[in-house]
């Protein structure tokens, strides 16, 4: 890959305020090895530990100070194992905290032996005060279902995912511009939009065994409703599949194909807007009288004008205001959000589409009425299902565990993810930002942009939202970065908390240079090409470590080492650690022993993924990457000092 | 004053990420010269300015980033007086927005000649994305009064402020212990909350003098309901005020004589609880079938045991559910907020007790219901009024304009402050904080931390936020300062964004080692004493600085330089720009004469206020402070580039 030259280089004197190496801080997350819980009740009791270096320094004194009602209270944490206990580089303290509001925030505060003090809390550490925003916090709202966190998700959008024998019977819709398999996408109108490729929902099970063999495990498919548009964000119904598609039966068959094999299946609903074709609109566009005139927001007393998404007429906004819209879109087992959840359906959750604008306009504000209903209503019909929410910057006001469980943003992961590793090409819109080209980011930069978003989440939001490379909506990550940088960003979306996402023909080594020109038909008959079959076969080994340890999905993450070329991190329960090691650069990088749980080991630690090499020797960890690179090593568990009580990766019996 | 030795002292190369120093940097904030109204409706279009130092490098181009309805959009902002105009050292940019939401977010994002980009809000530059919640922000809900942030504010506690001769009349009540004017102040129970001095409004009225040569406009009331302890934050009633302090004809008396020389009068309202001396507190307990039973939580079916402030039992929490409620207490022109707005008793406004815990409990948050009730009814009797509310933490969350004009908080004003100037002394709690001992902090902590915490508000909010040294909940600044470091925090308190507090006693050097201990007596005889002269003059020196220069209340606030030791900064609009310096050691600084106003100007600058030497030269702005110091010096307005539009302190002609 190019060598980075980033625009701005931040001299070392513009570090974070720290007083000592990453992995040298104390630490704590919402993982088991610190919350005994992941699924408080309100009133429940819960322990919080905190993991503390020796070598951070003498630390006195431990307390949480959390924020009931907004009024802070202290606890004072206790040492576990006893003051004198051996601490095999760490000491661990523990607090019990009452979960006394839905969403708890704590943070710690720690007391120096020197008088000093320091705050902890999702943000790292602080020599000053901090905000009650970046608190950790525990969640007393209903849990995500514990498959949220262990999912690799596979993003289809169907048009362009494969065409079944049946397809090729149908004729394409009024609308439509027809294309054949190989035709080039058009970026441009008319063809934006309306180049219709076919893809059908039968082509999607003739193809399950290739994403067995990627070993996903969540697909995520794009609106099945019929619209006006390829892309179907225009839904003229909620109430059938679209036959161009194969309609509810290819629904069903697909769904029962995916769960035979052990895939899970969630949909994609427009909850800001409907089409202009449907069914709801053109009963109240020009009708007042309607009965779902109150659906819509209209500027004119003749119904003709009327609000709609980012002033695309094919897209008026929904209006939730209306109890009837309610009643029959998201409330209650006979809407259409609990429909296609129910029998003979059984889709396993939903992705909601513009979720952030949902409900929200000028002087009015519903989302949190309008989520949290979807959610109620899925529960009520099946509570192992997943809600996911589009939000694609700062998601953290709407993402406090009361609907959504998981975001799709590009704010915590795919932007400082491309800005590290990607060339800073010059591009139109960099995920909507005008910056005229992508940024020319540090590791240390990527790191904090990771921290910065994701600390407004609890933790089990952060396992929740998708770390994707790319979506349907961007262009592709291969656009712009090199080959190697692709096992790089692939290994980072496995191995940090979250969703790990592939976006259909990512495993193909396609490229686009925006939203439309990304929704490429997949080109099947290359699948055995040994450049692309090699592609493949990368995806299916790091989906496949991700899926071998359980650490990956649900582990504490403690970052060890952020330079400019180089990461560090662990993953850990208390059955296993993972060691990762990303790089786009040649790197080296030493850490103490003590770091990590390698005991007394001495020599070259084998890796599970990956070519860099880790080596113990009595002069610490030595880890060295000759260049562009994603390696794992696995080690044991993490251990709590010797008296303090054991710890199981499900939480701490007490 | 003593050496200050931070417990961590922080390294040079910990300071934030900024690329060049605090003087260089782009500059906005929310006042007059850079924002086209203070007041704007919805749906209306606004003028934002960013002003960047030519120092800051070169910059390409300028663009908004709003929010609305949780959806980025950019704008251009083209630059004033054209590519080419002369740049005093400054270039100025514009642009519209359009109010979409009642807060309406923005940031700014620099393009730079050289590709990189930098974004600005009001937490400060970044080189990463930054987060919604410290966006700059126009606010179309209704605007407090202009004179909110022009007041200047003098807290009374009734009990402790003075005696009229009514006083010794009246026998004490029968949980009181009487106490003689010049008896310590008991801090332990049974005196504390019992001891009885029986200050009453009369004997404030007899004092106004006072208040009139301090130059305070503005006096806090602490509550002047009846209730069964000295503080009276435990109301047995709202429907007179305690004939203890002279009744409902003493407040009319003092209000109006107050309003006679332009003082301004506020009360202050328990909505979390009452007391449980309360008549509804007393209907209720014990009779599950009154009226009033819905204005508390009962924990058992018998009423006899109910939820209360942090478990106080004389404290019983409301419960704001209750309509009946809302009904007598906050909603419409017969409600308690509104009764001591109105004739005859004209109080110009509300601090609300315990704002932050208001209405949340548990599972429920209706705090935000009962605000802007609170501000609607007030609003509905007298708009001309102010709505304080108590939140001692981080109040960001609460404080976006809605309801509150301003909080009474310490996070972003009062700790910072003492951290800075106070004595690193051993305390058994800082502000509600078990920190052991008052933090020892440097200058740049001090302003970081003030950053952190006033970032969240609304430029407004801002304004009308309390900067106090210490208020009747605190120990005394005094008790833990040296007497050089009074000028520099008074200093700070009225040149800072936010309405200065003197809290009564403090003018006469008083010592409290907590908040029972501070609510000390008024030592009246002592006045003439010259050493408590010396501090009455002082605070009416920088009292009046305050006063004499609308900058100080409404202008900009740029910061210079932050040292260890010294904060330069200045407060601009215009008509003037007013240069501060605060130290509190021995300090020098030199700053590039392009950063001011000063014109071609060579020697001294006299000061307005304060000893520092300000000399101006060919090498820049030196200023020398031998010590502890607090000085002020004129300066002409800023004006905006040649071919800009006109500035006035009061908004931009466009």
């Amino acid at each position: 890959m190019l060598p980075h030259q980033p625009h701005q280089p931040l001299p070392h004197h513009l570090l974070p305020h720290s007083p000592k190496p990453l992995f040298a801080l104390p630490h704590h997350d919402g993982s088991p090895l610190y919350v005994s819980t992941q699924a408080p009740a309100l009133g429940d009791t819960v322990t919080v530990r905190l993991r503390i270096p020796t070598a951070f320094g003498d630390v006195a004194t431990v307390r949480t100070r959390a924020n009931p009602d907004r009024e802070p209270r202290f606890e004072d944490a206790r040492r576990l194992g006893g003051a004198g206990a051996p601490d095999h580089g760490y000491v661990w303290w523990a607090a019990e905290l009452r979960v006394e509001n839905p969403v708890h925030g704590y943070r710690f505060l720690l007391g120096m032996a020197d008088g000093g003090h320091w705050w902890l809390n999702a943000s790292g550490l602080h020599d000053i005060e901090t905000l009650d925003s970046e608190d950790f916090k525990l969640v007393a709202h209903p849990a995500p279902p514990a498959w949220a966190a262990t999912s690799v998700m596979y993003q289809v959008f169907p048009d362009r995912f494969a065409r079944s024998a049946a397809a090729a019977l149908r004729d394409a819709p009024d609308w439509a511009i027809p294309a054949e398999w190989d035709d080039a996408v058009d970026q441009l109108p008319p063809g934006r939009s309306h180049q219709f490729y076919g893809g059908d929902l039968d082509g999607i099970i003739e193809h399950l065994d290739h994403l067995e063999r990627l070993g996903v495990t969540l697909i995520y498919l794009t609106p099945v409703f019929p619209g006006r548009s390829n892309h179907r964000y225009d839904a003229a119904s909620f109430t059938e599949v679209d036959p161009q598609l194969g309609g509810d039966a290819a629904l069903i068959r697909l769904v029962e194909a995916a769960h035979a094999r052990g895939l899970r299946v969630i949909g994609d609903l427009t909850a800001n807007h409907s089409g202009h074709g449907h069914e709801w609109f053109q009963a109240a566009h020009h009708t007042p009288a309607a009965p779902e005139s109150a659906f819509y927001y209209w500027l004119d007393p003749e119904q003709r004008d009327y609000q709609s998404w980012l002033g695309v007429p094919e897209l008026p906004k929904f209006n939730w205001a209306s109890t009837e819209l309610r009643r029959r879109f998201i409330d209650g087992p006979d809407s259409v959000v609990a429909k296609w959840l129910k029998p003979p359906f059984h889709l396993d959750g939903w992705r909601i589409d513009v979720a952030n604008m949902t409900g929200r306009l000028g002087d009015e504000d519903l989302n949190a009425e309008v989520r949290q209903a979807i959610r109620r209503t899925m529960i009520e019909v099946n509570p192992d299902t997943i809600l996911l929410g589009e939000f694609t910057n700062d998601a953290s006001v709407d993402f406090q565990g009361d609907a959504w469980h998981g975001a799709m943003t590009y704010a915590s992961f795919t932007r400082p993810l491309w800005s590290w590793l990607c060339r800073p090409d010059q591009v139109p819109s960099f995920f909507g930002l005008p910056l005229g080209s992508i940024p020319a980011h540090t590791g240390e930069q990527f790191h904090r942009a990771h921290t910065r978003f994701a600390a407004g989440f609890p933790w089990r939001t952060r396992l929740a939202t998708m770390n994707a490379l790319d979506t349907h909506d961007t262009a592709r990550f291969r656009t712009h970065a090199d080959a190697d940088a692709v096992p790089v960003a692939l290994g980072l979306s496995v191995t940090l908390p979250g969703i790990p996402v592939v976006f259909a023909g990512d495993e193909f080594g396609l490229t686009g240079v925006d939203g439309e020109h990304s929704r490429t038909p997949m080109p099947w008959s290359s699948a055995a090409e040994p450049p692309v079959a090699a592609t493949i076969d990368l995806y299916a080994s790091l989906i496949g470590l991700r899926r071998a340890h359980e650490a990956l999905s649900t582990g504490g993450l403690r970052w060890l080492h952020v330079g400019d070329d180089a990461l560090v991190y662990v993953r850990e329960t208390g059955h296993e650690s993972v060691l990762l090691l990303a790089t786009r650069a040649a790197a080296e990088v030493t850490l103490p022993d003590w770091v990590l749980p390698v005991g007394g080991r001495v020599g070259e630690l084998p890796p599970e993924a990956g070519t860099a090499v880790c080596t113990v020797s009595d002069t610490g960890v030595r880890l060295v990457a000759t260049g562009a690179s994603f390696t794992a090593w696995v080690l044991p568990g993490v251990t709590i000092a010797p008296d303090g009580p054991a710890v199981s990766p499900r939480g701490l019996a007490r």
